[in-house]
């Protein structure tokens, strides 16, 4: 009998890969918990955010059985002088979360990133109350550099930070 | 005798103050010393960026004797949840330093920032070695909540970080 964690392939998505992808990201951007996008954002403008057509960005996804569970994109934080530190951002299927998904991902792209020559990766805005995330990507070596206060307000109307998490490559 | 401050004006950016704005704005970003933008970035490119066509973003200018000497752009830092925390970038002609031109532009977009309903104003990525921008920012109320380490080369290939510098509003 096979794992789910053995089954699960990490690879490099395609046109053909959206409509999984959107299936994954449409509950996650919807529910405003963990993403500072606008939850009401329309399919074509996520997909163009999400879908990097080549250039400095990089979409996979995380496939099992046939089946996108959940999606990572790389892209770099800023420009000039900043432009070899990383960003990247993670959505899992909610029916596959806790199951090494998204661990899988953030390992893959932390080698892609690597393999770009990205010096770092940084997330800028890890909603703190998005405990599952905090948490792994400190297991994964990243640290909290700094929250700004009060940042983040959840669909529930309190008040979180948000946490900018750092680590070198 | 009218003192430089006394003269200088605050208001609404309009495209007809473009050119001013441009040559202001030009050698700020080819000096790739300060902004986390690629120094090569075209006129078209960074004028979209700067001259928010309403909607969520204002652009103002310092204007001195019917000279731009300053400019400055107010927006949202992200969207959803995080939508009532602002961003704002300001930029000051090199011959115009030191006589209060951006204070005067920042405590207009502050009062612009407090009057659109924001809550707080953040800096993402403010460059560790520009020490005269984290003084004015901190003589004006903002605090570093975090540093990025090495996250910015200047053109002289030493690493600097990125403060992340915020304050309520």
């Amino acid at each position: 009998m096979e794992s789910p964690r053995t089954a699960l392939e990490v690879r490099a998505a395609t046109d053909a890969d959206w409509p999984g992808i959107w299936a994954v990201m449409e509950p996650v951007v919807r529910a405003g918990e963990t993403y500072t996008w606008d939850p009401g954002t329309d399919e074509a403008t996520l997909r163009e955010k999400w879908m990097h057509a080549g250039g400095h960005g990089r979409t996979v996804v995380a496939v099992t059985h046939g089946r996108v569970v959940g999606t990572a994109e790389l892209h770099p934080n800023y420009g000039g002088g900043a432009a070899d530190v990383a960003n990247a951002g993670f959505m899992v299927a909610a029916d596959h979360a806790g199951r090494g998904v998204a661990r899988a991902l953030a390992a893959h792209v932390l080698d892609l990133a690597r393999a770009y020559g990205y010096s770092a990766m940084v997330f800028n805005a890890v909603v703190a109350s998005n405990v599952r995330a905090v948490r792994l990507w400190q297991s994964m070596g990243f640290a909290v550099v700094g929250t700004i206060p009060g940042a983040f307000r959840l669909p529930s109307g309190d008040r979180v930070g948000l946490h900018v998490m750092h680590r070198f490559l």
